[in-house]
């Protein structure tokens, strides 16, 4: 099992910056617990993070061998409709997560341009929610293999 | 660690109708899943179903006891001032939930009142959702345990 | 033919009050006009009357052996996502009617959260309203029988 | 006892088109059953159909020998002010019906602006809508003939 | 100097209903109380009034020889973006009378469509607010014809 | 004279929790201040409290008996209807309250359901808006009964 | 018969600047023609000029002995709840004019705080507005005189 | 193959007025290059112009016998329910076209009540609007004709 | 304990206009109960009225030896933010209070500018408003003395 | 001639996917056709696809010596005011498609923020919607080089 | 050169109040070291303060001799058309200067009615931002003078 | 003390076309004048220009080194949360500028994302914007300096 993970723009400054919205943890520590439950529930993680909305267009076009997508759009949940395009158009399962519980912050952080394309949404639980996604990704495709 | 379990309006009737959106397992299933999983990580559960408004609020206003709630609000997620101003009140972190993912159904499901005082949100994965929730509860309460 | 009719809250006072809004007939002079109608139409009747929202949701999960619901949600047109999903989960043809054109009032009174899951609404012929429903679920009914 | 019917734009075409919406029947079937529950009711009918907002002022200003109208105003229900004022400005009363549930099409369809100046609405019940609008028009004579 | 009066919809029925909202003089009236200022003010009047749409669209594109319209558009005032285009097409100065205070009444009625094309409007006078437009009209010509 | 006091969902939790908000009596404390006062103006209290909507309606229809009603609608402000129905069909003069500002917190919360129905409205003064509510009471009723 | 005259906020900077959109007449100029025509019409005038909203509330209290009121408003007419109200307070009917055409100008000068609490408005006809104003305001009252 | 054209309200007037938005050409001139374009594609074309939105309904019922629809709506772009539902009631593709870019000229003509029904729109390409129509339309019908 | 009342615009009216709104006691009836009442409160009052907005704004920045602001911003409750920031401004707690229940006008009244910055808000029990305000103000005096 | 061709974000998918939506042919059987019908009409293209806005702001900004810009700006058509800008800032006329008839579906793809500066814009109408654009542009063309 | 300089209301009590806002500046230490910089560029300045919005239309309207005009309008910023029209009115550049960032504030404060009529705006910076509308200004009337 | 400057997309295109919005400055020009106040103010520089706004999500996360941000977000100012983002990521005040007043400019760009989360605005003065933005830039590190 196969699962690409997208973590979008600024989230490469985590840990050394705004620690009180987005945790003490860098972007290698959760790639690091990321990792470690892969191994654990028998799955292969391809990792990626960009800034550009243009380039994680692409990295979500070459997903094809992946059964499926963890991907926090981070700012561009709310303004990328090119992003959207490219998981509607790929036949992977995406789930959507944020570390921070964004219906609790600004208001133009309450709608996500995402979440009508993904599988479902994880958000608020810090870097749990990564794991917690990854979980749901392992599940989703067990689900699916059992149905076929 | 005691979790509570609050299952919102309508979901007494789960498995045996409108499968299509909201899946083939009925309430007992999927309580049957949560009781198995708290097993496996040493939680006990408390489960509730009303289709009450106020009853929910009672129920939540009694959680003094607990460490975490996990609520799938349904049909008072959009219109439930009460249960929100419930949550808020009590010092128990909660855990909100849906089964489908709200943001690809109708407009006035968009929007959730309970979100913002909730600890986080999980929605889409089916009877995943809720024992995510579960694991994502009893993270919360580790973490907030190891800090003390 | 069983028709299952629900007067949703403050109905209880009809007659005694506010008569210029809904007329002077009691909800027992209603009841009357509506089991003489029902006579007429070979249809049988259990009727019910509640001020609490979780009740009418209760009473429509119970509706299971009914051929329809006549339904004047009241107040909670405007406010119940619990009574609409109640409605869309059964598989009960339900008609909502209103004593007074409820687009002749208040703004917050025109939108109605019931009407989309609804068979047909008829409002403003006051306790005719609910005569003339009686006599579009009896059609119904007939010309689904009919059809089988 | 003299009720005027009037058919909105497109009607004409009602059963040979869109049958999935608007039911199989034609108008004549339609205006057959009409005339049919009118001789049982003992009301005499005028039915008129026409495309033209224009002509339907027209009609609805020379209204002043009958003692009610049943119009279904179909498009124009969501843009003629035209004809809310006519209505409003000629002493009968207005029954407004709708063969579909308006409420769950399109969004522009929610809102009428005849609603507020008919007597009361019906809508959903296919041909139903008709004969119902009717028995509603007799009754509201009838009813106006006891009191005076 | 001549000028072309027109009537809107409803307004044939000027004078016989609804008094208390828009007088007691009939159309009648104030076509001969317009004549009687016209012949004073040396302007010859060309007076029409319809309920439809097109026809007004119409008149108006036939308004080349006159030096002045003065319009009532009644209920296309809210609704007619095809009379609108016809004032913008024809190069003949147009003003735009109501005879009630259209700002004080229903929410719908205070945008007009019509009022951006318009030389000027004049709202609320009752019959008076066509003799005013004729004394604006004959203002608007003569100012003009000064200034070539 | 007679006052009916009703307090709405989660009151029953003042004074434990929230504090820097809503203050540090407890219901109870409250209750007791408003007893004293009740005393000293020769009123007589019956007080309910109730987190259910349905429960707050059927109290408000049993009102007939008295001579006022003191309200802190609490979340249902904002949300019910069907208590607005309710204060509107008894003729019994109701006063809204609240605790905290109301316009100073979140936008959902500044608008009232209620208010358009009630007598006046007192908010911002903690435990002294029931103290001011009951005054406002006694003067609706003095002044009433002199006027008589 | 008596007239007050109330020119607003930077009406007193009339000819000299933006003549393209307010003409180029001084309001000494247009206070010279209101004053000849007031001769033919046998009315008195008094003309004030104020760029303060709370002396223009002033002015409309003072304005027991008048018959009419003649007002231009100007920027206050968008934004001034005071003048509205002062104008709603005494019993003098009030006529609001503009020089230019408020409904082309920019989206904010669109909407009248003034227009419902005044008998009639006159817009875009320049100069001419104060006029026609005049002359509604004179025919106002010669028929308020004949009715009594 | 056979092609209706329908030109909207307000065409007649093309080329004598405002050129500068809709260019020089009269509508004979379009027609005639329309012609010239139709005998060049093996099509026929039958072509209507009317002010009236009744007759554009009646038009589009009487296309039965046609393969596609070339329509100008104009004005009624923007207002007509009736032409909208006309359209969707026959089963003939019409092709929306303007002669300007209606996105950027008042934010009014931004909307099109037409768009949602009609194959595809053109805009903007003045004169070649009809012509680029055309060609869409004969390409349709032959893509149709070639997958049957 | 020195309190100050401020007055808005047009409140100098009172009593002799608009009775059915605003009650028939005349300012200066008001001032003359609330020095009766701050006298059996042991309180001192300064009473102000103006027209002028920023004359209310000079009279608040002056406030400094005051221990309360009793205001009734009537007019400027809605448009002024100069108000708010003043109040905001001096470190004086405020009460804003209405004659009417604003709730129950025109939809422009029922948002407050004062409000969020008022320490509390009474309306709606016409004079008595007033004298609620002053009873609110001595309370709030007392509380923080009795903290300090 | 030289006509500059821009694909947006996810076309380079285009046949592979979504084909319901979006048509079988791929983005090269697309070019080949643009290919053969500009040897028709004596056109030279230059074709570019990118998922990068910053890239397409780019290759705009490159334009300068090209005759005309056909651009499908797919996703980036409702979110990049920087392709506007770029677009608005150099002088050569582009032509926007879509394949799709982007006002059936969700409502965020009806507004388009190209729109207002491109020449003009042709959607619905599958691959052919690009033949027709470069049709389009060389009728632009040709006719600027008549004009001159 | 000469500049007028505005304050708008309650910017009299900077520096004493709400520091953490305004900062501890006083209004006299900022037109101390206002007059210090004019000095340094060779510029007069002429500097007033009101909290009447009337009063700063007069003093607007009488900077004809002046070369600039800075203004803080404060509060009036969000609610006045007067100052916007009498800025537009006079021939005199006006630069808007805030000390805090608006952007960043309440909602009610993003929206300046000034700034379209403004040359440009400064904001957020505090004392500085004075000092830098005046070097503004003076490059303004330097640049323009260049010009002629 | 070292500033970075950012230019965002289109600057590049500076002088060379619509002079009348932007002025006949290149970008060289302006970066020329940067330079030499910053040799004037003490202060060196860095200036990037990009299209791209990943890039530049890139530049600002890379700007610690810095002792202030000079950015013109041009078109990303109303459509980049992701630079919004960023900017509140670093610890570096960051300054927004724009050549023209954006707030007389097309409605969509009077909303700036960037404005909340920069430390403050200069809008209007074409390339002194830049230049007082440096000043500002300047101040706001001395003044930050003076105070630790």
């Amino acid at each position: 099992m196969k699962v690409l993970v997208i973590h979008g723009p600024n989230l490469n400054l985590l840990g050394s910056r705004e620690s009180d919205i987005y945790g003490k943890r860098t972007l290698e520590d959760i790639n690091g617990m990321l990792n470690s439950l892969a191994d654990e529930l028998s799955a292969e993680l391809s990792i990626k993070q960009s800034n550009h909305e243009g380039e994680i267009v692409d990295i979500i076009q070459n997903a094809k061998g992946f059964d499926a997508i963890i991907i926090n759009p981070a700012a561009y949940t709310h303004t990328s409709v090119a992003i959207r395009d490219a998981i509607a158009a790929v036949d992977v399962p995406a789930i959507e997560l944020h570390l921070s519980n964004i219906n609790s912050r600004e208001e133009f952080r309450h709608k996500s341009l995402i979440a009508p394309v993904a599988h479902g949404q994880i958000s608020g639980f810090g870097y749990n929610s990564y794991l917690l996604a990854l979980r749901a990704a392992v599940s989703i495709v067990n689900e699916k293999n059992r149905g076929s």
